[in-house]
């Protein structure tokens, strides 16, 4: 690697929106990177007369914009062999009938083509960074997270309790549970050049024993990585969680008083707060990843003005492929401030078309993604000593011309359309639309008949809408 | 023309979704089209049997879906140079201090650049008809459709009174307003090779003196023809109709009163309405025009599983740039999808995972959008005699695959990527991505020197977001 480190990539003649804590736009800049990190970083002219002679590769991006790389924080990859397996229906058939047959018969080479298609959209719109949820075979995400080039922080799927589980699934121990996770960190932990880290999981309070909880807390803490959960989803979740645990409102409630809500935790979706539980949130310093297209579609409308006020750190997520079904950060941006400006209207009788600005917006998906995943000393804004994760915007086709507010143009007007080259790590993965270290074909194909063969593994089969002839 | 009407063209082996009443879809399917219409449709092996030797063109489509070209029911094609010059703002500072001042320094050439940039990304979001909400010059707008090979039914934005006009529209009487329209009808209507229809228009009730009302509805059913109008967007709306007019609940309400609640009546967002509305609509045969994104952003939940459930016919539409700002009609199914399964937690509590199902999404964009633009004896689905509007999407790229439910995927997870050719009226107007009738680069260049300058003829300045050095 000593090689890789010293190529010193001149880009220069793009805007450049760093997201640094003083809001600099360069609007004609040059970014120097050196291996993995941003060397230096300023205007166009003044960076080419300092670096063009010591540069090995100089790249001009005029009419360009280059951001940090968007950062996911709710992704899951194992769920993209899935979309559409469980659209229009409700949410018990969406699980028990869909999701956990599907997740339960799972291969190792699922899991990897499942990744590996679920990173080529992810990359397609922008995504240098993604937290996964919690999936099935975290060896062969790690295998497919590492070929991208990718970074990562991946998740096992974890339950030890719950009704209806699959057989499969029924019988792992809570030891099994904490031992699998830590093993899997021991193996992967800080892998791929240091693109992936390894988190505990939670998949949610309802297939999770109390022990299971303290000690992911404290296997966490020990090993000074993040636990991802999915918390307070569903008016039903928060009903059991009070019934069962004698605690005044829901979810986050009763995780405050088990002391769980610490700042290394992923809170994701967060939709059925109080106030009190926001205050909880904010207090501990936990995340919250807000998915606008899965909350919709299933879960309702997060308090995200509310949480933001409170100063709690909100990011973005696609949820995974069949609960949404786009995978795309680029369209979150857009749903997160049209849904967020919508809600208003229940609270004030009037949308707020102010609401949740398109720079706040962009903040969520870069420093407050950072933050999310535990790794804003080295990502989230383009600044020198930073990592190379950047993204590289092609602001003048159709779906974005004519840009008279570069800011908001991003947000609301840009398509997956528009994001051309993406670098992560010093190393292009994407450049001009095409995916460069795997055959984005082949994966398709190959992720097409293994899909078709599992769902057959699994027995689910699909009701016809219309008449097929 | 005769010479293009005898061209017979077979399109075979991808799957057709017709939309018909039966709901047929056609697995590997054949569609013959001679001159501008469907001369037969069917399975492919029985199509190439009997169509092969009298073709002209036949193109091998397998892998590929077909579907009848998407309508989108509200557009303003004028607004396409003010995209992003109103992001975030409240709505007077929306419609005084950036729509009116747009609008009202438009000139004709503005208007045929922004209605060629709009129709460039209209045709890529697989648009072969759109209905004009209400532009500023007719002339214009139809020689840039009829350039790009669209269908459309045009409308002037028309407005005989309101306060806070600018100069140059305050002094527009009744009897201009309607009696430019009519010249209009006269110069345009059935031109473009019948592509082009004229209807009237009526910006909104608070800009209409009754007159204008009364004698648009005579107009338009003297020469058969549409009115399009903007219908309960705002609550403000209805509070001063109610104090005005001294009705019960909103314009809807009034509207009746008037007896204009026809079957030619295009009434957008219709976002506030109470149940007695929701049933004077449906008993007078008015379409709606849902617009997912604006509404969201600007106006509120427009009750469209009500209006549905009463019969009223809902079609879709994106509103305009400065109002989305994506133009894309196969972003507000996604959306009108979301929106409104959310939507049914505040009456439920929960949000419904089953409204709105992808079917009925698919018939919002197709012939419940031939329904509202009066023009479903020839568009709508793809059935013999019916106009050969068509789009074609290739479903095995990285934002479908892989596609479990096919009526689904085109709903919730095709992208404007998918959209990969579009047929209007018999002829292609884009193909493999290719804009066949414009030159898409040069466009797009004029219309950004276009907007800028429009932008400071107009006063509308913007303020910077970021530190911008």
């Amino acid at each position: 690697m000593e090689r890789e480190r010293e190529v010193v990539s001149v880009l220069h003649g793009g805007m450049i929106i760093t997201m640094d804590e003083e809001q600099r736009v360069f609007r004609d800049g040059g970014i120097v990177i050196e291996g993995d990190r941003i060397k230096a970083i300023g205007q166009s002219a003044q960076i080419l007369a300092e670096f063009s002679d010591v540069a090995h590769h100089i790249l001009d991006l005029t009419g360009h914009i280059l951001l940090p790389g968007f950062i996911n924080t709710h992704v899951h990859s194992s769920q993209q062999l899935a979309r559409g397996i469980a659209d229009d229906v409700d949410l018990m058939t969406w699980l028990h009938h869909r999701i956990w047959p599907y997740e339960s018969n799972m291969t190792q080479h699922d899991s990897y083509l499942s990744t590996l298609l679920c990173g080529i959209e992810l990359i397609h719109s922008g995504v240098t960074c993604f937290a996964e949820a919690g999936g099935q075979h975290v060896s062969e995400m790690a295998r497919a997270v590492s070929l991208l080039g990718l970074r990562a922080c991946l998740t096992q799927s974890t339950m030890d309790s719950g009704h209806g589980l699959p057989p499969s699934w029924a019988t792992r121990t809570t030891d099994q549970c904490i031992q699998s996770q830590k093993d899997n960190y021991d193996k992967y932990h800080n892998t791929a050049h240091g693109r992936i880290r390894i988190w505990f999981g939670i998949r949610q309070i309802m297939n999770s024993t109390p022990r299971l909880l303290i000690e992911t807390r404290d296997a966490a803490t020990q090993l000074k990585t993040g636990i991802h959960m999915h918390v307070a989803e569903i008016p039903y979740e928060n009903q059991l969680v009070r019934d069962v645990h004698k605690v005044d409102h829901g979810t986050v409630t009763y995780l405050d008083k088990i002391d769980f809500l610490q700042s290394n935790l992923l809170a994701a979706h967060s939709v059925w707060l109080d106030n009190n539980e926001i205050s909880l949130l904010s207090r501990s310093g936990v995340k919250v990843s807000h998915c606008p297209a899965a909350a919709m579609r299933m879960l309702g409308f997060a308090p995200v003005r509310e949480m933001l006020d409170a100063g709690v750190c909100v990011s973005l997520g696609t949820d995974g492929a069949p609960s949404n079904n786009r995978m795309s950060i680029v369209d979150e941006m857009y749903l997160a401030s049209l849904i967020n400006k919508g809600r208003e209207v229940y609270a004030n009788g009037t949308t707020d078309p102010t609401a949740l600005p398109a720079e706040t917006i962009l903040r969520m998906v870069t420093v407050n993604g950072a933050k999310s995943v535990l790794w804003d000393d080295e990502l989230g804004s383009l600044e020198v000593g930073k990592k190379a994760d950047i993204v590289v915007v092609n602001p003048s086709s159709w779906p974005m011309v004519p840009v008279h507010d570069c800011i908001s143009s991003i947000v609301y007007s840009m398509r997956s359309e528009n994001v051309i080259s993406v670098m992560c790590n010093g190393v292009w993965i994407m450049k001009n639309k095409k995916i460069i270290h795997v055959d984005e074909e082949e994966v398709i194909l190959k992720a097409k008949e293994a899909s078709v063969e599992l769902l057959k593994r699994a027995g689910i089969t699909l009701p016809s809408r219309m008449n097929m002839i």
